[in-house]
């Protein structure tokens, strides 16, 4: 049975994971007869955002205690990551992971991922392993692996894709239900919720294709 | 197209709506092309519970404000749920149901729910609308709707389906992936994560069964 580790980067959409990426994600792993865990760092969120209003509140959480939420409580630290007891590797979007795992939402032009989670990504992609990067994580990506030349995916905005490209990567713009494959480089990505206004129908076969295209490489 | 009002308890296993439940439920839905809008009380958790360690936090966090990251924000206070707005109705299950929308995890001998909730739970069943309900939700459809003879399912555990049999519902036991259909009350139910061993994929499932046979009913 092959493994996957899946790298979340807290709980919702506006300030951790997308949670039905995160989820959708685990749900075609296990329909592929992958098995996975996950794992995220022991890092305070960036901030804590209401889901209703949108507004910032005022209150302090750790990316790995709510990631943990969407795993039912069976996560680790990513800082206990193994490569070599994976086959492949997947990071689902949401802010968190341009917010919590880089900082692309707050200095896009300087992007910096986590060092514990760039050394993880150099250490995977040396020793084989396909990874697969959604929504917006395709940032993280595109910092690491630009200057491979990477050809990823966000969509289809422009702007990101623009700002996503200094480093060397070639964007391709894709619907929410295709995805692009770097044969080369072992690295897929997929859009996601970067259509904000998908269905989760949409969402699903997505990472469904992703999922799928990722564990085909390993 | 038919709608559904989708009604959750927080975010996270232990102290919310089970995450997985709730995301697999809308998919479900969007997948048999029943639309959905989410809601929740606008009440405090009971308790806000470390999701890695299974402790206590000394945090208080909203019902709605956090069900809102399993929507993606888009999602309503319970109060303003209207019953001719909706075709059927949806309960996904963990702690936060038993916690949040009743007593049942603190005090199950004296299990009392939300006053709004029942009253919401009575008119959607007065008008004719079949109710889902998923994991420990059913326990709150064993205390509103025991009297009238629900039968019922929270899966195989002898204990809580004796503790949920006292006010006349009978509980029939089912495996993650089967459910229970009161035709004449218009009430299914199925066990999800009540079986918190199982597969990611047993759960979705079950819940897809859980969704056809509510949306069959309406």
């Amino acid at each position: 049975m092959k493994r996957a580790a899946v790298i979340l980067s807290g709980c919702g959409v506006y300030d951790g994971a997308e949670i039905q990426e995160a989820v959708l994600s685990l749900l075609a792993l296990d329909r592929a007869a992958v098995s996975y865990q996950c794992f995220a760092p022991d890092v305070r969120q960036a901030h804590v955002v209401n889901h209703l209003t949108g507004e910032e509140m005022g209150e302090s959480r750790n990316v790995m205690v709510e990631a943990a939420r969407i795993a039912r409580g069976n996560l680790k630290p990513l800082s206990e990551a193994k490569v070599d007891e994976f086959d492949l590797v997947l990071l689902p979007g949401g802010f968190g992971a341009a917010k919590n795992l880089c900082n692309f939402a707050f200095d896009a032009e300087n992007l910096e991922a986590l060092p514990e989670l760039v050394e993880f990504l150099k250490a995977a992609h040396a020793a084989g392993l396909p990874i697969g990067f959604a929504c917006i994580a395709p940032a993280i990506a595109a910092r690491v692996f630009g200057e491979e030349g990477l050809s990823f995916t966000i969509g289809d905005d422009a702007g990101t894709a623009s700002a996503l490209s200094k480093w060397g990567a070639r964007h391709e713009a894709r619907s929410v239900t295709e995805v692009v494959v770097d044969e080369k480089l072992k690295i897929v990505t997929t859009p996601a919720y970067m259509f904000g206004d998908a269905r989760i129908s949409e969402v699903a076969a997505g990472l469904e294709n992703w999922v799928k295209a990722t564990v085909a490489l390993s």
